[in-house]
């Protein structure tokens, strides 16, 4: 068998259709990175082809990917691209090829470029192992078994023009029709007032607090945090999320002082130093808040596994990882690790966002393909997309 | 008068030439980006056109800049970018219109981007009122006297192959030649016996401690920090420069528990988001500590003026910060606002590193010429590479 090489890498930039807004920004203009990483290894008659894109929230980053990291994997020499065995591509050492030349500090942007091809590779390793992803992670990084079906919520609640409590309440009910437990609701992009009546619409439908989470995607200064805080508090919600800015640990502390059910961040925290920083400074509490890092936007799974390390020696277990993005790289990411649960956007963020077409989810928990790689050949309107891009001459 | 308007953007990808190598990169790769705003706006019988370019140590952000900023400045509508007197550009105002659509956290590479075209735009703003740029910025944000004079210190003392304890020595005299008084060399990219003679042999040529500083290129872990620091606390140098990652303030806070002279850090910090957790997180003592942001990389003056709102509201003085980049708009910004001092890189970075070429180096400060704009015109290599950009049809 010839040693595995990377023989050639396409990309694409892919609009993410979708009307929706957050609290800071219109999804109208998002846009996507697709790449598919090309090998020289036959598995089942055809040449290995490993898929990646970027989590929604942040621009495709075409030209990082086209100015840095993609010259500097094709230039590699290949031997420094594979692991012990010789037999497979590794991640680990092509993200240190990936980060050559490239000065500590600063992570954003480039982090996304690095996770896109991070994804496609860890697609194209598990293809050659001839496994499904979540299962050679089990086997490599977690308990040896990867979970079956894991717990994913649905996150909506976006402020539309003309969306009033009717519509908000069918969506959710959308969701739960799908086999959901738990939602997810905006807050921020409208008064206090406004919001708790949305709220209010959404518990009268789900019944328990617990079973809806807010988000105020980072606008909230402290005030504004602290009475939202207070106002919602008795509601008892699934949880809190991102109440002020992603790196104002200060005010994240001053929350956890005062509101006691759980909150959640770090979405928009894209290394293993930024989310240390927020374990130590930030005043999470282990035993109940969440922690969203999105392992596609921080560098990938190579980072991601960095970040276990150091949450799991900081004293917080994986279970409190639920991941921003609500992709199949995530999932994937959960059930192998043994992370708390996943994302999910029903029906918004296509091609990307969602999961394999066969599996449904009940009673909130979601399955994944057994397939080899992460299952992108398994969605549709997803493969639809990365396949022509694998097929480029 | 017609409103003042912005007509057209170009910009360029220029290799930053240089052979040298710091702990962390080879520079041998390093680009720049180098734009050119154009305006409507006469003066002199020419048409305004700011300039602007990256600083070192992080790449062109041409996919960036061509992505998403240069386009959001010009599909703006053009009263969203003057100020309130309606006869120049508002740079605060531009600032806005190109984070439209940016989610928070994740200040890197962007950053650089924004940073570029912030420098071209307060390069025009000054050029429209026929003013210095430091002494705008004396005038709006300072004492409203810009210094005439800056100090500067001379970084270099770079690995290089081949080069011993002479040649260190030779260089470090070729700056006090220049009118330098105190000199800045790498450490961390030897072992520490080796670095403490070639620390030991630039003392024998300046005499004392405090002028010569050291620069770790934040390679160290937290043992490596101390031992360095252990070593060379009886030098009393003039600062220990990020000894540690950027992002790792519990080391920097340890280091400053046992170390007492002066400690220096805060060029991977880009946002002020990022300066002000080090400052709440990292121990750093106002009393004797550098910062040094380099407003180049950390989305321009305008958020440059935020992070120094930010550390005086924190109880730090501005007079701390020597920003990093050796570049003619920190120096600027230094004079205008009344900070410490600059970098400089005597010869190196070029044509992007150091100041107009009529103004020498005597005792340690360097002066600034009283042209319109930043003074690139002053630096005959430098406006070689803007001149035919701006020319561009």
């Amino acid at each position: 068998m010839p040693t595995p090489q990377i023989t050639a890498i396409h990309d694409a930039v892919v609009p993410i259709k979708s009307s929706i807004r957050n609290a800071f920004i219109d999804f109208r203009q998002m846009t996507a990175s697709v790449v598919a990483i090309v090998t020289n290894v036959e598995r089942g008659g055809r040449l290995v082809v490993g898929y990646g894109f970027n989590s929604n929230g942040r621009y495709a980053p075409a030209g990082l990917l086209n100015e840095r990291f993609i010259p500097r994997l094709l230039e590699a020499d290949p031997g420094t691209l594979i692991d012990a065995s010789g037999d497979n591509l590794d991640p680990a050492r092509a993200w240190d090829v990936m980060m050559t030349g490239e000065k500590p500090g600063g992570h954003g942007e480039r982090s996304v470029a690095v996770g896109v091809l991070d994804m496609a590779l860890w697609d194209a390793v598990a293809k050659i192992e001839e496994r499904p992803l979540h299962e050679l992670l089990a086997e490599r990084y977690g308990n040896g078994n990867a979970a079956e079906r894991v717990w994913v919520y649905a996150a909506g609640g976006y402020y539309e023009p003309d969306k009033g409590l009717a519509e908000l309440q069918a969506e959710m009910q959308g969701y739960l029709d799908l086999g959901y437990d738990t939602v997810k609701i905006k807050i921020g992009g409208a008064p206090l007032e406004e919001d708790l009546r949305r709220i209010e619409a959404v518990l009268e439908l789900v019944g328990d607090g617990g079973r809806l989470a807010v988000d105020a995607n980072g606008r909230f200064n402290l005030d504004e945090a602290l009475a939202y805080a207070e106002a919602i508090a008795p509601y008892g919600l699934h949880w809190y999320e991102e109440a002020g800015d992603p790196l104002d640990f200060d005010l994240q502390a001053e929350l956890g002082k005062v509101y006691r059910p759980p909150l959640a961040t770090g979405e928009n925290l894209f290394s293993h130093q930024d989310a240390r920083n927020l374990i130590r400074y930030s005043g999470m509490r282990p035993d109940r808040d969440i922690l969203q890092f999105d392992p596609a936007l921080s560098y990938g799974l190579v980072e991601y596994l960095r970040t276990i390390d150091t949450l799991e020696s900081l004293g917080w277990s994986r279970a409190q990882c639920v991941p921003h993005g609500g992709h199949q790289f995530a999932l994937n990411i959960a059930a192998g690790l043994g992370l708390g649960g996943n994302e999910s956007y029903p029906d918004v963020f296509q091609p990307f966002g969602g999961f394999a077409d066969s599996e449904r989810v009940v009673d909130g928990r979601v399955g994944l393909p057994r397939i080899p790689g992460i299952g992108f050949e398994a969605k549709a309107n997803l493969w639809a997309v990365m396949a022509p891009l694998g097929a480029r001459a």
